[in-house]
């Protein structure tokens, strides 16, 4: 392998979950793809920067318009409930909830789990900032929304241990049965979830 | 999403094996990433079929050195077997033979397999281009290596019954029990193999 292509393998390989093998692939199908695929993903990953940038406010992506400081469209929509907070782990999660657009809140983006495992600790994610976002903006509620994994779980339960002292109400997402999932093929941690969490009709 | 994220996301999904959420993660990571990354890649993206392109004669990414034709590094080394041809499915699987340095023949890649389930026959796969490099650089040996899956050994058969009449010797590579595999939890098709590959010490 030649070093200049090796660093473009490289390049590519600083993209979350792309190894050896992927980048390879992405170079070969760049070099294949009909039309002018390099050259249009090259343009619009090199102007990235200069019209997008993660949200001050939720990390969300936002995108840049003049002057005007980092916002994205949901945080900047003001018939949204601003004091209503959805807590997720990931921009593709925020995106999950916004399809039915039934949720009319606003959202944190953690960027990560906590995960002692993969020695990403409480310091790695945004924590401070997330409760001082709860604070200066007197959040009326936070919703956790962070996967039903284990370190989903371990991350929900320690944001309200740190919430305790705030006065905020902190909620967590529901943990059941998915629409149309099968009693009979159903996992007993799910099962358990969904009795324990059974509503009165 | 703006229509300006939308492309980019849209470009990214371009890519083999990049959905919806990948495009996201990747476009959030070039925004929070440290360094230039978004700069260094979008530029050697763009630079890619200056510098590169598939080699001519086996598939694998070959160098642009100058004026001079399309050829590999591995195509070009006048120290190996040029006679001997070992076929392969992804230039990926091509750099897997090359790690341990001790193949001495050239390559053919298909850049795919025959699959009936997915619409793949055998006029989608460079396999006129294959007979024909067989015959006119007259091939003494031809290894088929590819997968020992469903669709790669569907591959090798065809390919086996397509150069029966060329004047050529077609092999398999060996199917058994991987290095360190231990014989309690190898599934029984491969413990089939392994036996019927016997070979007597």
């Amino acid at each position: 392998v030649s070093p200049r292509l090796r660093k473009a393998l490289a390049l590519f390989g600083r993209l979350p979950g792309v190894g050896e093998k992927t980048a390879h692939r992405y170079v070969l199908h760049l070099l294949t793809a009909s039309g002018d695929l390099a050259s249009e993903l090259g343009r619009a990953v090199l102007e990235l920067p200069t019209h997008f940038a993660p949200c001050s406010s939720c990390g969300n992506i936002a995108e840049l318009a003049g002057a005007t400081s980092a916002q994205c469209a949901i945080c900047t929509d003001h018939k949204r409930d601003a004091k209503l907070l959805c807590v997720v782990a990931r921009v593709t999660d925020l995106m999950a909830f916004e399809k039915p657009g039934t949720y009319r809140g606003v959202y944190f983006v953690l960027s990560g789990l906590l995960s002692p495992l993969e020695g990403i600790g409480p310091d790695a994610l945004p924590i401070a900032q997330l409760l001082k976002r709860i604070q200066s903006e007197q959040i009326r509620e936070v919703i956790l929304a962070t996967p039903a994994t284990v370190d989903g779980e371990a991350t929900a339960l320690f944001l309200r241990r740190e919430m305790q002292a705030l006065d905020v109400t902190v909620s967590r997402i529901a943990s059941g049965i998915p629409h149309g999932g099968d009693i009979e093929f159903i996992d007993s941690v799910t099962l358990g979830r969904a009795l324990e969490g059974r509503k009165t009709l």
